[in-house]
């Protein structure tokens, strides 16, 4: 696990916000922000079962809404936080974005696609310039996770 | 290459036609149709460009509003249609929708994640049943996006 900055630190703060919001509508609690220029311009939440749409991930979420904000497809200059580790889809939609750095919380052993499964990002055929910092704040990130499947159970 | 049943190959047809509506738009001719029962259900094109959006390729839009018409994001009693094999994030959704089949046409030696560079849809570890089938129209569907870079040049 990599040392966490302040910074890095009160922006998962947020994400872990979003995430404590799916769990009460009864997703998975997944939450992720999109940060540029040190302004948050989109935040969101897992939403896939309410919005019955197997696309409606965090990470997706927020890469459609700061897209549309900044009318551009390429986020090189932007930071996305997450709770955890994205899976394959969010992994192609960081590299289809460009996005400049991710950091995220807990791994995901069995679909993490920044590492665990898949390295998507920083393929080298893909010739990406994504910096990954993984593990921020990942005890909470993964308890939240935890809580909410015995919960269900 | 497999060989294309008569229905595939008028499936894919209808996926060529709406690539050929992204390079009227100018943008990179990708089309993809989603089927369910014998009926289009969904029916697009790569809008990367015009919608200034990362996350706008042809099967995420027809995946989205397969899921928003039947109001499930379950797929597998699906089959989706696309001029060229998925990249890393639709070949996540694809696997996130559990979709039941996948025909594409060109392969994508760069950054294919349906066998080429990647192959999600069927890694062992996500225990997916998706049947994937490579190569219809392959050279109808290659050639419209060498023609669309040769001009572009």
């Amino acid at each position: 696990m990599e040392l966490a900055t302040d910074e890095e630190k009160m922006y998962m703060e947020e994400a872990l916000k979003e995430a404590a919001l799916a769990a009460l509508e009864g997703e998975i609690p997944v939450g992720a922000i999109l940060v540029q220029d040190g302004r948050v311009i989109a935040r969101n939440h897992n939403r896939r079962e309410r919005a019955h749409d197997a696309t409606a991930h965090a990470e997706i979420l927020v890469i459609r809404e700061a897209c549309e904000k900044l009318r551009r497809w390429r986020l090189a200059d932007s930071t996305l936080y997450v709770t955890m580790e994205p899976c394959p889809m969010c992994a192609g939609a960081i590299y289809n974005a460009r996005i400049g750095r991710v950091v995220f919380g807990a791994s995901d052993s069995v679909a993490g696609a920044c590492g665990s499964l898949f390295q998507i990002p920083l393929h080298p055929s893909l010739h990406a310039n994504t910096i990954i910092k993984a593990g921020i704040e990942a005890e909470r990130c993964k308890k939240i996770l935890q809580e909410f499947f015995t919960r269900r159970r």
